[in-house]
């Protein structure tokens, strides 16, 4: 995705040797502000301070906005405090804020000072926002949008906007409120430019606008917004008081942003806040382990389950040969089930009160393909010469397991919601442990009641 | 998410049986379409037919655009193909032209036929869009945009805004493009409201316009967008000819299922078109029988190696209680890997050449993990009374497929991109079978080096 930054770079890099700014502000006119991101990151540290000192710090901003959140904390380092703080005065407020809380506590707060001497607007903005948890419909929402008293002609809101618009992060929505900044409608700039130039905003405004509140989560926040393909969504507060205005930008990097984290979780892993290359060996080592070593102790209960079955494993000795095939068999229906209600759950199609309904879903599906599977294991173990008690055996294993899979699959990620947890938190790994010991069970309890005769005691 | 169709249902059955149309009206006025859509599913097929014929076909098509598509066709077939096509041809031509796509084929050209009788252009452009894949941007984009002459000023453009706007599907870029509909730029509406009436497009729009070919697929569509926060995104053919634009609202619909079917393939599951109680009992047989088959047949496998090692477990009898936990540490740390890998490919971050790196990667985090892992399991062997040959083994059995896991797991997501597979493909449950198999070998190997002298022959 470098191909725009890789191809400017020595462009840029002559232009800032000879201090050719004009041609520099020019050739970035035409230029999206996210390749000047990946531009600065190509460049480097010093290069990438050197360019951000050059540019308008409006620009500077816009490019600020874009960079990675490590990366902002090196460059505020590198160009020192009292260099951003007018840079990052001019970033959208949503952005100005998280990019202050992500710094180190001390940096963050000089920073802070700094920008109240240049903008007190600004600093007041970061302290509002500041207050809300960092996941939250507060944490994403933004106070640049464009509102208008009640009463306000169509004529005036268009000049409103012409005052207004380059510093709102949307002016495609304007809200409608009092004095008191309660919200009364929003009106989109659509319907503002189709009205006559005459018409009272009142009569274009919708009056029953969908809004959350600033401790809504982000998931369902971006729930909302994907239904009703809403570009921008509205915070209120106490009394329907408008607090800021949440974009379809930043709901975008929320669903991308979950969606990586539900598949790490899925796999086992605590999620990583940075991608793959950014995050570091240790990093990842803690990420990892923990998980681990809660499964490995898990599985424990595996080999205690086994010692139990010991007289039945002694007088058969090919049961050992078809247990991993019996026990990874339950693993792999179990996490077809866990991934589907993973998804469900996250849709917000399924929650956990719909649990009767799944399990009898998960038990019937169980059935057709445990039966499926079962002649299939039957007829093998049978080619294998092991004679028709074992088959039967194999068969009544591989029924109960895959059954077990999808009850202890669909089930679980269900119990986590209801427990308050995520879902899909090391939800395949814990179910294969899970049915592995169940597994275990079921296989050798058949072996033990079908060679009840041979078996000693 | 059905509260407000719930709240508004009896009002509007009522206002129904009255036959209050214009009330009905004012009432709708008020609600979002996704909510109307909604309200459709509550009264059911007759009601709601009776509904959609009641309202003005602008509004209708509007809410037939947001309802699910086995419903639309249900609709099709309960309002009668001639009662429809008024509202068909209201529709956006993207939502168009995938509604005639899903239904049965005949119905789909009959309904295309009575169309073309009602709106001769709407047909052409279901004609025109039919033509590329679903899952490509040709697949995604609208013809529905605002385009304007090069040279023309701000004011005529707005003017052009306001004659179009109800129809177009965004009025909030505008493309200029010459006679032969050849893209020159593209200018957003906030800066078209921030310039002077009598500034000349040309002056204002941007002319490195990034913009996709048809054929490009829906994923890097959506990574694009994502990446540079675009509301909408240009489709261009031969000669930089515009042939539509994707908007944002499609684009978060591909993100949401490109997540869903991502959770489902690493569950081993075909991906699901419609959600999880909309999909029916013998669907899900199908998409789940197909790979817990193959993984059972490649869980045969484990049989075949176990035998192999028929002396050794012969000899040792105890190694057998260990062997679920061995081989399940293996496929949770592949597991880990993999999940890491598919996110990374899927955002792009990471591809298929930078293998070498990430084994090296993984390879070391293998070594130390393995290494932590495996003293838990050598003094847990040891404090079982097993004798430290016997914790020797699981020592180097732990170690050794915690380092196979790690490498499997992240390699075999990167083989699959790069045979041009989709990297989450069934790659969890896939991978525990291959390193169930590893880990028998793995284990037994280093059992028989280690019981060496115990071992016949």
């Amino acid at each position: 995705m470098l191909r725009v930054a890789v191809a400017i770079a020595p462009e840029v890099r002559q232009l800032l040797e000879e201090g050719s700014l004009e041609q520099l502000g020019e050739l970035f006119d035409e230029i999206h502000e996210e390749d000047i991101a990946d531009l600065i990151e190509l460049l480097g540290q010093e290069e990438g301070a050197k360019l951000l000192s050059a540019v308008p710090a409006e620009l500077a901003a816009r490019v600020f906005e874009r960079m990675e959140q490590h990366r902002q904390e090196s460059m505020v380092q590198t160009m020192g405090v009292d260099n951003v703080a007018g840079i990052v005065s001019e970033m959208s407020a949503d952005d100005r804020t998280d990019l202050i809380e992500g710094l180190p506590e001390e940096m963050g707060e000089t920073l802070l000072e700094r920008i109240e001497q240049v903008d007190p607007d600004a600093a007041a903005e970061v302290e509002e926002l500041a207050r809300w948890a960092e996941d939250s419909a507060g944490g994403l929402m933004t106070t640049d949008y464009v509102s208008i008293a009640p009463g306000s002609r169509v004529s005036e809101v268009i000049e409103k906007i012409r005052n207004e618009g380059t510093d709102a992060e949307t002016v495609y929505y304007v809200y409608v409120v009092t004095k008191s900044e309660q919200l009364l409608g929003v009106a989109s700039l659509r319907d503002i430019l189709l009205a006559s130039p005459n018409d009272k905003i009142d009569d274009i405004m919708i009056e029953r606008v969908h809004a959350v509140s600033p401790t809504t989560d982000q998931e369902e926040v971006a729930r909302t917004m994907a239904k009703y393909d809403f570009s921008a969504l509205p915070v209120v507060g106490m009394g329907h008081k408008l607090l800021g205005v949440i974009t379809v930008d930043d709901v975008i990097d929320v669903l991308t942003d979950e969606a990586r984290e539900d598949v790490q979780r899925i796999g086992a892993i605590e999620p990583t806040e940075e991608t793959y290359f950014r995050t570091d060996f240790w990093t990842f080592i803690r990420k990892r382990v923990v998980w681990l070593s809660i499964l490995f102790f898990g599985g424990f209960f595996t080999e205690i389950a086994l010692r139990r079955f010991n007289d039945v494993l002694v007088s058969v000795a090919a049961l050992q040969f078809y247990l991993p095939l019996i026990i990874s068999t339950g693993g792999n229906s179990g996490s077809q089930s866990a991934s589907l209600m993973i998804r469900a759950l996250a849709t917000g199609e399924v929650s956990h009160s719909d649990w009767v309904k799944i399990l009898t879903r998960e038990i019937g599906q169980g059935i057709v393909m445990g039966v499926a599977l079962g002649v299939l294991g039957a007829i093998r173990a049978f080619i294998s010469g092991e004679g028709p008690r074992f088959a039967l055996t194999i068969f009544g294993a591989v029924v109960g397991i895959v059954i077990g899979g999808c009850v202890v699959g669909s089930m679980f990620p269900l119990l986590l919601r209801r427990l308050g947890l995520d879902p899909a938190t090391s939800s395949t790994p814990f179910i294969a442990t899970v049915v592995d010991v169940l597994g275990i069970v079921v296989y050798l309890s058949i072996a033990r009641l079908v060679f009840g005769a041979l078996v000693p005691g």
